[in-house]
């Protein structure tokens, strides 16, 4: 979950799938760092993970989008042990309230400034 | 593009389609606040136009994902007059680097701390 250079994943060939969760978290860090940490090296063992993004912005929201090939692949880190706990220990400790929705992208294109 | 009270817009009932523009920008604001503004009034009068969410880690990556009902509200959104001026001003003058992934929704859900 860190910004990874600070550049955006790129737009991929559709069809792939964006996991989108968007988070409002509980008071203080409460271990969270440490194990979104974790869990951002964990996903990249999964086959067809693509990549990830993630903003917060500071005492508002969070949105991490995660991408992947396709569904198989989902279903993996979806059922992912040490994701599945790291998920349990959220919903007790970390989140306010959280949404999650799992998209298959269509259309995607990326923009890059040009620099002489 | 506001935190609307800082809740994440809930999970609808799919299918519903997201738009995820994940950016970096340039240094300084440059009017984008104002026209960010502006373009999150206009995009609640667009038929079909579910909420949105944002944020910004600072000095990091902006994610803004959109949702909408239906592929026909996307596209009213996108041929917006106002709307294509503010991108075509947004490639020009705002962003270093953007991503865009238009995808259809089709699982999702949503989590609410229990107070007592």
């Amino acid at each position: 979950m860190s910004n990874q250079g600070i550049a955006p994943v790129a737009a991929h060939q559709p069809p792939y799938y964006a996991v989108v969760f968007t988070s409002l978290r509980t008071e203080g860090d409460n271990g969270y760092g440490e194990t979104a940490e974790r869990m951002g090296e964990l996903v990249k063992e999964i086959p067809g993970f693509l990549g990830e993004d993630y903003a917060r912005t500071p005492g508002g929201l969070g949105i991490s989008v995660a991408y992947f090939r396709d569904e198989a692949a989902i279903e993996e880190w979806r059922n992912h042990l040490e994701h599945r706990a790291a998920k349990r220990h959220g919903r007790d400790h970390w989140f306010e309230r959280y949404s999650i929705h799992i998209s298959k992208v269509e259309h995607s294109h990326g923009f890059e400034r040009a620099h002489q």
